[in-house]
């Protein structure tokens, strides 16, 4: 196929119609809505995580694998606003997967269902004569009035995140070199924790926008711009970055991993200042959104105002 | 791994915590239970369908493999007597897999969705090495006093069924033997009517016991036993079998077809004859249910009542 997987979503996302009845927001966010009653939104998300694209066995415990299937989808549910709830776990997995292994997936999957209030409530499990795959789904709740979404930035919202960036990325990165990582930058490949009560504090503080940060802080940006129709002007020197990261490799590297690197599963979100501080969470500003409907990500710093994608290319590769 | 899908899943099943809070019943049924309200079940369930264990791209369209891996999910809200909501589809997409193939997929999909008022309300797709992977999630909705579960079949229920069986894995078998089985065969191999508004009139008319018949009629009827606690007692010359089979491949086979072939995704209830009268549904008794706790699947025919498994042994390869 000569599409990117983001391409394919979008062809998916336009050949399908537009949602309707209870159904109120379908492909195209972190998660669907879908009514449940008058006053609450079911959340409904599925990932699908594949050996050798998305992680390699030699490198990650079944444990680990099992609560990074489950987190990326409860950062999903995150992202939206909600209260996770339950997990349906399949699994497709080849023969040299021990009775062992299939066990410590399932605990990995449990324990972090468990650690955020939500249960496991179904599976499936095949055999299969190639990689090992969890596709896994989740199904959250969330006020109706209280919900995060994409297209909700508005000009004159600052864009503020939660936690660090860069962590997993530079795991990553250190793995592929044959490099030990340290324990802390492992945890954050491995081990996501996914912000569900961050989330859910920032709506009911009034927050309407918002993601998880999946793909990298500015493909999250980007899809926050153009959902909104809005630009965003980002202060690289603001961003937190993983202060492992920094320390090891290196202030440019550092930013440039939590630019473009992704996995970090932290929130960025746009609102007013002042719903921003009622969440009452820690969290760091990093630009603004501002009017106009270029749907552009702009990087500021001390030589002026540049796009992003360029300043990008200056900053990682000139 | 030494263990079948089915025993890694009671494995599994075991290895979790009973649900609780609105969790209601978790794995061991067709599908999930939750509390939505005080009136209303979500029903939450997941299959996967993987290349060359489950299907053979040479044998199907794109629009049809879309088809079934929502039909299968369906089916099993259909199996707790639920309204099917929304569908979430993965899709792990090897290289050869075209665009034009993808879109096939995703219209097969929506059209079944459709054809039950469901709706496509998300998905992921990704790159794979390996087979082509479709991994689908259902959610439905019931009534929950109305809803129809494995154990709940009593002494003196009727055993009754919709539709027929053995065309399914007739359609296999003769494409096994490379032979081009009729139309109406491989429609029923490839496009399975998920029996959503039979389940829902059964449930209305008070029927309390079902499920669906993926893994073969024998298999099911053991779930029943075994879940409630009871036997069965089948009398073999009841049960429908799909005339096309009959026809091309004799009685004999056609029963075992019946019998042990699956992929019929017909429901299989047990009732007081009068609430199966009282769903409305052309159904077909084909035994009854005995009290004791032996869990056993009796068959009766001419000669005496046999165990399923020797009676099966003795019929289909005596």
């Amino acid at each position: 196929m000569k599409l990117s997987e983001r391409e394919l979503i979008e062809r998916w996302k336009r050949a399908l119609p537009r949602p309707r009845g209870r159904l109120r927001l379908g492909i195209g966010d972190d998660a669907a809505l879908y009514e449940l009653d008058g006053e609450r939104y079911g959340i409904f998300t599925t990932d699908m995580l594949v050996e050798d694209v998305h992680f390699r066995r030699a490198w990650t415990s079944g444990e680990d694998l099992g609560w990074k299937s489950v987190a990326v989808n409860l950062s999903d549910i995150a992202a939206m606003g909600g209260q996770a709830e339950l997990v349906l776990i399949a699994a497709a997995l080849p023969p040299a997967v021990s009775v062992d292994e299939a066990d410590a997936i399932l605990r990995g999957a449990h324990d972090c269902a468990g650690a955020y209030g939500a249960q496991v409530a179904g599976g499936d499990t095949v055999r299969s004569g190639g990689p090992l795959i969890l596709s896994v789904s989740a199904f959250g709740e969330a006020r109706k009035d209280e919900v995060l979404r994409r297209d909700g930035a508005r000009a004159g919202d600052l864009i503020a995140v939660t936690g660090s960036f860069g962590g997993a990325a530079a795991a990553l990165r250190m793995l592929e070199r044959g490099e030990r990582p340290p324990a802390d930058l492992l945890s954050r490949l491995h081990r996501p924790l996914p912000r569900l009560e961050e989330g859910q504090a920032l709506a009911r503080a009034g927050v309407r926008c918002g993601l998880d940060c999946s793909d990298g802080l500015l493909r999250s940006l980007d899809l926050i711009a153009e959902a909104s129709g809005v630009s965003i002007v980002v202060s690289p020197e603001n961003i937190p970055l993983d202060p492992s990261v920094r320390t090891k490799l290196g202030r440019e590297v550092a930013l440039e991993l939590a630019l473009e690197g992704g996995e970090d599963y932290e929130l960025v979100v746009a609102g007013a200042e002042g719903t921003l501080r009622a969440s009452g969470l820690r969290l760091t500003v990093i630009g603004e959104v501002v009017a106009g409907t270029s749907a552009r990500v702009l990087l500021r710093d001390a030589s002026g105002v540049r796009a992003a994608k360029d300043a990008g290319y200056d900053a990682f590769r000139g």
